[in-house]
């Protein structure tokens, strides 16, 4: 009987271990993609790709000709390892050998090996598949990677457990009409828009929880910072003394996963050429403040006091980068009118809720705040704006059994990525982005 | 101007701080929600719960007369920590009074206070919100928790990415009639039954990804072991030698997730009697030889010999168990016919694949396999089943661009934990089941 030992038998070094070092003048070999190759005549430069880098092998023409690859074929190089002051990280490999896995068949619809690519968005997502191959491209998605590496291990360390919602739903948690609807079983059922309902009704059972999934909003919307998929990273946390609490809790997230891609994307942060904002302290700034401050220091006219244009939301970030060197700032106190029902009204003020927003450099990554706990109020004020309970038994009974004070948020995934990249648009920080015109790839 | 420092003032205390002992006669406050009142006249006895655990608190008449509350109230209790060894923990907080947050508005639906509830599958799904409170309901999804912890850190630790694909997709990867229909503004779409084609097109880019996401399978199967959605890890790896490397890291991953359960969650692996499967190896055996293995052994005639019935995985189970003492076992080599289209077949007999089962305990939880990297072999492939080239534009375009060797697989998440935690049904171990007769809650 054979046995899986959890061992595997490796042929083939890694780029960590060809620029330890320790291999020169040793006889190796490595996998990956030929991302360029540069003909010199006597010698070819053979650029291999590595998810971990670029790695340089120089061919002579003897070898090359006995094994001819294709720039994007994927193959094993073997070869002796030479320490080499004009290779990327000062060693290359000499090929003796090359063996071919798989060569393209055709002509590669966009340039992947230019450092710059200079093609249209448009073209990038025709072609996602290779496109991302580009190694700047690629460097976006792991950044994005650390992002949630970081949600999740703060989260963990503050005691949050990570729970798996459906996102098939008879009702949705929001209501309104941006739902995608299907059938279930001859049961008309909606993709969920947002997990809220879930999370709330598990900080009974977990006092603090969290998800990082997709969520689907059927907007109508064809604007650079929409999706009408996208990676929610939500929490929820119970027994605070108010919102302020989930802002601290963020801030901490946003700290923490700063450091983290320091430490271990600094690589893809200086392909990128990315800044990493500071985030020691975040100020927070009530939202009718907010619009006075901008409008007297911009001249501009306040048109609708009950919500952020997004032009305004490009002068709050403006003003506190100005005035506080800020990237960031909490936006709170939102109009009650422009919250669903379950967020917590200010006592002193029910016009304006115990919530907040987060702006980075001028636009909304983040919703949250304080929601009602006890049942009564909720009831009441599900009344006030005349809606039902229908389809609404199993959030209701959470709080007719007792539930802790709480309150949370959630963060787009893709938006975050793309303010901290730099990006003008949320397609270039999207996989797969999901559009109006997109469905594929 | 007010800033968010990262940092929250609290005034509760947590469960491993009354536990440190450092507190000792020290006056505390700890926020939690009441679990049970055991009234024994002059005292009573308020069992707090918390994420953490359970803790006594003990109230006299007095302060319970002042402060009268109920079970499954959310409260902030204050009071003395005493050393008490009949305590949980060897700690008791001896109260001066409470405050109450919520209070039950209703009777509980079901006895979240009993260390057995003793209480229907229907009906802890149904007041599902309010049945997970007991602690022994709750710890089954911690352990999930750490499973899928123990899933990304070692993927994490062997060079993997993370992805997010996207779950409305235009065609669906498997084909097939169990796929869950939609609109799509005025355009067919469907659920994604796998992020099967988006991980193989990334091996290209990133040569190792993984991804644990919602699935969704529009079967009619009304059994113990199916769901209509679920948590899918996935994980896809380039340069392979062959599907035994895949095997070998399926095993590294369930070696490395036994030791984190047994550091990290021995109170709820205690709490639910869970007994950790050797891991140490796995035997692996060949689909037709396994036939053969359970016919002779439990004088049972092979019916179908191109698939396994439920039974035959049970008793191919009971057999390793038997021989070797084993509770997972890989079973390899399945049938061609039985396999998609991508599945690489064998070159010396193309009538099996290069692919295999994990079965733990008589039911399989991951089906795996190397695939096929050449697209001259995956047109073959596709012409000789009849299939067409519609809506595989780019999967086809990244094999036509050139992909590595490469293969990969799926696990159940709820399947894994239900057999890890020796239930009989797959409702018990998933957050919010979905299947054909529930959509809520």
């Amino acid at each position: 009987m054979e046995f899986m030992t959890g061992e595997r038998k490796r042929t083939d070094i890694s780029v960590a271990e060809l620029l330890s070092g320790r291999l020169d003048g040793e006889q190796v070999t490595m996998r990956g993609m030929v991302h360029i190759i540069r003909d010199m005549g006597e010698v070819s430069f053979l650029i291999l790709r590595k998810a971990e880098g670029l790695v340089q092998c120089v061919c002579s023409e003897a070898v090359f000709q006995q094994n001819p690859c294709k720039e994007e074929a994927a193959i094993e190089v073997t070869g002796i390892v030479h320490q080499e002051q004009r290779a990327p990280g000062g060693y290359e490999i000499r090929l003796e050998s090359i063996r071919i896995f798989s060569e393209p068949t055709e002509a590669l619809p966009v340039p992947v090996n230019k450092w710059k690519m200079n093609t249209s968005l448009e073209a990038k997502l025709q072609y996602r598949t290779v496109s991302l191959r580009n190694p700047k491209e690629r460097a976006k998605f792991r950044i994005q990677e650390g992002i949630v590496r970081g949600f999740r291990d703060y989260l963990h360390r503050e005691g949050f457990t990570e729970i798996h919602t459906p996102k098939l739903v008879a009702k949705n948690a929001e209501g309104g009409a941006n739902v995608f609807k299907l059938e279930y079983f001859h049961h008309p059922a909606a993709l969920a828009q947002s997990p809220q309902f879930y999370k709330q009704m598990m900080v009974g059972v977990f006092d603090r929880v969290f998800e990082v999934a997709p969520v689907f909003r059927a907007e109508k919307h064809n604007t650079k910072r929409h999706l009408n998929e996208y990676t929610s990273m939500d929490f929820e946390m119970g027994y605070i003394d108010g919102y302020e609490d989930i802002m601290q809790m963020e801030t901490g997230f946003l700290q923490y996963t700063m450091e983290l891609l320091k430490t271990e994307y600094a690589k893809e942060l200086e392909m990128l050429q990315v800044e990493l904002p500071d985030v020691s302290r975040i100020p927070s700034v009530p939202f009718a403040k907010a619009k006075e401050l901008v409008a007297e220091k911009y001249n501009r006219q306040i048109r609708n006091p009950h919500d952020l244009e997004p032009e305004e939301e490009q002068l709050i970030g403006r003003y506190f980068k100005e005035e506080y060197g800020a990237d960031f700032v909490f936006v709170t106190e939102y109009p009650s009118k422009k919250r669903p029902f379950y967020a917590m009204d200010d006592p002193k003020d029910p016009s304006v809720t115990l919530s907040f927003d987060l702006l980075f450099r001028g636009m909304e990554i983040t919703t949250g705040g304080q929601r009602i706990h006890e049942y009564p109020m909720l009831r009441e004020k599900m009344e006030k704006r005349g809606m039902t309970e229908d389809g609404m038994d199993a959030y209701l009974r959470a709080f007719k059994d007792g539930m802790p004070p709480h309150g949370g948020l959630g963060i787009g995934l893709e938006r975050l990525t793309m303010k901290l990249l730099g990006e003008d648009n949320v397609r270039e920080t999207t996989l797969f982005p999901r559009d109006l015109s997109r469905l594929e790839p």
